[in-house]
């Protein structure tokens, strides 16, 4: 298969370009039983939509998801679940100066390299638009996960450009438009945002993702580690350039003693792992944290070539976003979603009925 | 399957334990008419090796790979490889006082909670031993990759602890202990180490990655980008925490304006992305770093507790590496080698016959 | 994943209820490049349709296809084709008395026992309504297939309950309604139905398929054999009860110096095998034959039980095919079709530029 | 991967060629706790292995197995399971005259089509010594379905070319070297093997499998339906050319009031389905029969090709079974067993906990 399918049981297939006359997908392996409407999943959606804010992309979708099949009498019947969302404000005309040109660190060249030939309307199949999908189907896991196991599922930024954001009040990231629990940096971001879109110029962005309530025991050794499925995830999303799992990249200046999380009856000591030790979940919060790099349209000219290799100066017009790391939290979370539900799956597959020799100990560190 | 293969059409599955009698592995999916023998995976387990040097785990193993099957006359037939490595120097009653322990930060606990038991010998499965197998499967991935596309792998060592090391002179990586190319801080670093052992702890590296050569248009949209399966292939190599990209988590302060890669008919002019975008090889050089933690088995005592619910103390015994990430470099470069030998197949398949609009541009970046 | 996808390298993925709103699937893998409109799908599925006929149920469907994605100006893009297809003939009402009613033959019972409870209306995923889009996913295979390499896959109604039709005339079967290439046994057919119909009964049939023009070195060996995939895909079909590779089930009783193919420079001797061996194409045709069951919704009433676990009797109302057999020819041909697109793709993974030791000898045994 | 991998969740992958060092598998995905030894898998290689009767190959393989990992004091630890079978009796050099010569009705054309060479000796990997993995795969198959279970499986020959064999007294299966339950027909089978190899001829056979303690709603709906992936393994089995589920062929005449299989609270009425409904177990037991070609390794001479494209006369020397269908009775078993296995940890992956509306109705038809 070439690419579009994430999952080994709990699968999400997706069709659908930036400019085509509809997004689509098909999740199977969803359990039976599990009670599901549309607006289950419009409530993701509408986090992830563009158009929302100033500080997003203008182009206006109401991203409107259908459920086709798989529901009967208000469940899922262990079929297939298929989902539409028709696009309505496409502007293919935006882009037809682009279809000769290869945009700078956009997906144009390699694709010309692949294929040999693109559908360049908005990037096509490289846009970001195609992530609608993955929030709508990682509703459907967080539901299943919360109501199946009380796993929960919170991301919020965690730096935009220079400007870092603690995870202060999670209680805020659903009342700013930055999904920032930081809620004292609020009018430091809109400055900067403002800024930068007079400078016409983009910024990178980290997005930390937390899974409360986790399970230990999900995983699998070797190649399919949790933390591997994560970071295949996490990489998945457009635009990301690092992924990093408990302290991340700071370990590699720890010492073992400084590092290592002690355990005690009450609870683990300390969650420097991240939630994940030998590529299975031990019970503490997973933590999780992506880099997004600046979005590359921006309407700064910049040095290209076009397909019939000459050197040419490009400007990126469309409609887009200045730091697409913001519009990446529901999206993480959402990836986050789908690999624990297929861990969870996974897990029941081999190890159902199986007794550990003694219940779990706490996962979350004591503040 | 319980996530001991990688890859969908060059696919490596693995067995075996720290303690076990023999560590095997299969290999599907090798086109036919490789000239291979036995010697020319010995190079690159050679490297990884337990005890060659006072700074790694003094466990001695001949890791002398023995292929069982797939070859004739001296060339892969397209049939499966049967690879097999007896285990020598187990010293499984180290082990025995752990029976019962969960040593902070091992994989002990979540093995526990996932299967009921383990085989806490050497940490069983969880061991990096298990990573000998993927060396060896690497190593033919690479004699492919070279000699059907240019494309060379070589991985370095770039920080140890505190000292960050240059990709100064790569031919300088096979001379010494450390998969080091900074020879200027060879002696800093022997004496880091050395300290290091002194105080009975351990410590993080850095670990870096290049390919040389690239074809353009390797990876998948979506779901299998090629950065997303180079992160997933890396975060399954054990102590692994972080993935980088390119610039990786540097672009979360860059702007757009700094960070795209331009292009012109001479090549591109920078490589920010690590060469790939929207999940597709660019030619560029391919650019990966890891973080991976300090090994948690260390002498100096931590809190934990047993498998009967009760806190202790460990003292972690055996023989270890006190910096893990030395001997990952070759372990690194196999899984490198692995993901791109999937997804040249995998482009074969879809896009043989494909031809560009315009023969490649150069991928490397003029020094 | 739960069962609803197709295939490795070119895979098919459906969704969707006999009674639901849609019908959908999504394509992954079509390489880039080829000519493509909903048209070259509708053609197949015009031949499946339903009520074409007074052999057939009668209700009416246009099945008019939509291809939402994967596609621009006019050629596949190499990423996921959406297809569509909106249900407008539903009378769910119909089987509101089957809610709790095991009918005979049916996978009513298994579905309960599965998933708890189930869409009863019209049988809901297990209709063979569900077919419609896997016709579709086989002309893009076929056409894929014939203009790639100049295979044509042709099916054939080869028997109907006692009646056994004979591959005399190709040409004829587009001509009547059985799919049926030995015209003077049309009116026999005819004068059967309509006795059948008249008794409220239903009756078995055998399918057979041929692909001509084959390319010798498709398939795989041991668990993944062309052969194997075939067999798989066929009995995947609604109904089909059996399934059968060149002399099928009359190997049983032949000798080797009868069974065997000889060769010779000219070409094949014979075609025993049926284009098969050690699970790979020798390029002779394929041929293939699948046996199907009578539909086992009949309104001679039957014994069954009912949710509530009491007995009771059973009349199968709703509008339904008397010799699901007929309309199964397109669905075989397309089953065929998927099976050797993937293979042809698989091949191509891992023996591009394979040069055989000599040039194929012919596969189409001379009358 | 190239098909030497079979399941999803209980995976086996095989190496080895008939004439190579030696046969070796890796299960992944056995759950863990279940008490295992090599005692446990040799009971069926030793059913399996060649020289046990003059009826079959005379070749000497004392087909002793080794479990090289995935056990801990005697029970499986959930990590993967390497096999080993170190090959004793290749007489490689009695193949040297086919290096060049295409074997009728063999594997050896379409290998050298597809991969551009082969190992020639004992057919190299598409010779049946493969299976043996297979049945050592089964073998831990099988005691989970029936410690977990109670599900059994039996296999026995069912007609040997002419020959009829009723499934009269499985108790007798054991007891002859034909795996026969009809022990009336004992004499007759002798007789007509005796004169078969007279006639240095090959015959065809009938093997079928049973299994008994079904548990209903194993299987998935669409394209993994439990008989689809039942008729892909056994499909997979050398030689073999048809594959039928309960009546098989038998359908093709039957009506609808005939094939039916009735209920009622008391049970099934009847097994004409051979246990399957919609691709999903019903309960009953399962009855799948295969068709298995006669050996084309005959020492009569007959009309081929060599690799230099002139025709030639061909005679099959080496060591072979005149009736390859004996001994694929415990081949068949094993394979019935990794359908099971793989979907009994499917089923409980996504349908753990589901309560079916009434308890499980008897499986068995009362005789």
């Amino acid at each position: 298969m070439s690419g579009n399918t994430y999952g080994r049981l709990f699968t999400l297939t997706t069709f659908g370009e930036s400019h085509g006359e509809a997004l689509g997908a098909i999740i199977d392996g969803c359990p039976p039983g599990l009670t599901l409407s549309a607006a289950d999943l419009q409530l993701d959606l509408d986090r992830r939509k563009p158009g929302t804010s100033k500080h997003t992309t203008q182009r206006r979708e109401a991203d409107e998801v259908k459920i086709l099949s798989g529901l009967f009498e208000g469940k899922t019947t262990g079929t297939p679940i298929g989902l539409l969302i028709e696009n309505t404000d496409q502007r293919s005309k935006d882009y037809a100066n682009i279809a000769d040109t290869y945009r700078p660190s956009h997906a144009d060249y390699g694709y010309d390299q692949k294929y040999g030939f693109r559908d360049y309307r908005g990037g096509g199949r490289s846009s970001a638009r195609e992530t609608a999908m993955r929030v709508a189907a990682g509703a459907i896991a967080k539901k299943y996960l919360y109501e199946q196991f009380g796993v929960t599922i919170q991301g919020y930024l965690s730096q935009l450009g220079p400007i870092k954001l603690a995870y202060k009040d999670p209680s805020a990231i659903p009342t700013n438009v930055f999904f920032c629990a930081d809620v004292d940096k609020l009018d430091e971001l809109d400055a900067y945002m403002t800024e930068l879109r007079r400078q016409q110029d983009s910024v990178g962005a980290a997005v930390s993702v937390v899974a409360t309530g986790m399970v230990p025991g999900w995983g699998e050794p070797i190649f399919d580690r949790l933390d591997a499925e994560i970071a295949h995830a996490m990489m998945s999303i457009n635009a990301v350039k690092g992924v990093e799992i408990g302290d991340g990249f700071a370990v590699v200046s720890q010492k073992g003693t400084e590092h290592r999380d002690e355990m005690s009856v009450e609870g683990f000591l300390s969650n420097h792992s991240g939630g994940v030790l030998g590529g299975i979940s031990t019970g503490q919060d997973l933590l999780v944290t992506i880099a997004l790099k600046p979005t590359s349209s921006i309407t700064t000219p910049g040095r290209s070539i076009n397909r019939q290799g000459e050197n040419i100066e490009v400007v990126t017009k469309g409609r887009h976003d200045p730091c697409v790391g913001i519009r990446a939290v529901p999206i993480a979370e959402a990836m986050l979603a789908l690999v624990l539900m297929d861990h969870c799956l996974r897990h029941r597959a081999q190890n159902a009925g199986v007794q550990p020799p003694l219940p779990p100990i706490p996962g979350r560190v004591a503040d």
